[in-house]
């Protein structure tokens, strides 16, 4: 991903954001402030290490570029000491956090391919670089990942991996498509919220 | 490992055996489809997965080749499905989990020390293999790893992966030699399964 | 890390502490051998692990040096029979385990350093390898990392990092500054532990 200041810019707005929801979950837990931003840290960068991990390209981006763990510690620390204020702005932080989806992503998969993982592995990887964060987040706090129990947020993550390992085979893997897959998988996972879109359960 | 076709089905079998027993969990658990499908997927190559990370060859089998990945998910989708008629073939899961069991052992084994690791870590490396999938599996899904618990499961891995080691040690790791131990390790599982044999736990 | 064998006693020794930690915490749980064993561990290379393959030396000390393994399992399986003793001695652990906090943020930030971390990644590399151990422990044994809730452990480990990154950047990063530094930790620890200071938490 050489995509330059704009690219840095989004990818660190989705740090901040999946920072913001580990915060958030480490409050619930009565998690001093260490453990807050541990969490925030965690759910902001585990995807992205996990994924720097496994395609081999070590040191990962969130030990290599201080600017990301500083981002996810700084949002973890603001919602340390604001977060009664955050119930307000709920609706923002579920729209980022869906921006957050779909960029990660496209930058998951993209990354992947790049450093030549098959497309099938990739489209895993870009997925995984999504809800890694949240993975992540829930096993500190002890919970079973909220991503494996409801709600339509990992599949849309890997819907948009497809795509993008489609466009990049058809060698369409330019700005604007990227762009338009991530905002697509945005929309649609902000519609599933709203609608309350779910995956069936098994029958018991 | 180049052992060819026969042993890539083999492979492919524990993958199968291992993912249908991360889905029953995921399903007691009410996850959703793709929660059942994910702890599947984690559950029949996190410890090949951890193996090859911690080996540095990367991106993992699990990524690299597409077959694994499918087959996880082919099997855990099954088991979604038809999971109440799974009690009925609970034996057979239980013997398939042992070869399972046997085979990871010594496939992880090699693939350590043919990446350098010595004899004692790639043992190591070997049982890990065999039971990160169950000890993933367990922890997505809230509970302390069963292997951690009770029965003989991992030392059996671990007394196989010696036993793979010291073959090769001595020149002696071919195809019979390393089939004749990862039967030998099924039949122990199978037997300490049978008699309830457990392992010592702490006077309180 | 070429610091001989006075270091590697030392490492050992914090690997003895930490096996010790997670082997009570696997007792306490009622794990049989194995569990009380593999708990130990991963308390003890747990973070090492995390530390070797996130900087790209792979295989980890953990698997390419048997010593680490045995003196982690060797230390385990005297708590797992001798733990009622344990009790009388929980002062001379509890200080044990602040000199491993010491050591091993020393040696995770200079390894990360070394393999070409920026400092700031360098500094998280190095609180990670001296907390990684106890995080590993306490989701393996189903409870929230107690290093995420109270009491001031990792901010030392912290803390000490960055200054250990400042002497490498100054040229100082000596034997004597280095072991100035880890036991500068250590005694802080301590104090931390016995005037019972915590970090906050935020208001509900």
């Amino acid at each position: 991903m050489t995509g330059g200041y704009p690219l840095l810019v989004a990818d660190l707005i989705g740090v901040a954001v999946f920072a913001a929801s580990g915060a958030s979950a480490g409050v619930a837990k009565r998690l001093d402030l260490f453990g807050v931003a541990f969490v925030g840290f965690a759910a902001a960068l585990g995807g992205g290490i996990l994924r720097d991990v496994v395609i081999g390209a070590t040191p990962p981006l969130a030990f290599a570029d201080w600017r990301y763990a500083v981002t996810a510690v700084a949002a973890a620390v603001v919602v340390f000491w604001l977060h009664p204020a955050l119930h307000r702005v709920r609706r923002t932080v579920l729209t980022l956090d869906a921006a957050g989806l779909g960029l990660f992503t496209v930058t998951g998969t993209l990354k992947a391919i790049e450093a030549g993982v098959p497309a099938v592995g990739a489209c895993l990887v870009g997925m995984l670089t999504a809800i890694g964060g949240g993975l992540t987040r829930d096993l500190l706090t002890g919970e079973i990942p909220v991503v494996l129990q409801r709600e339509i947020y990992a599949i849309v993550a890997l819907g948009g991996a497809v795509v993008v390992a489609v466009l990049h085979r058809i060698g369409q893997a330019g700005v604007i498509p990227l762009a338009v897959a991530a905002v697509v998988m945005t929309v649609v996972r902000l519609i599933a919220l709203r609608r309350r879109w779910s995956a069936p359960v098994a029958v018991p």
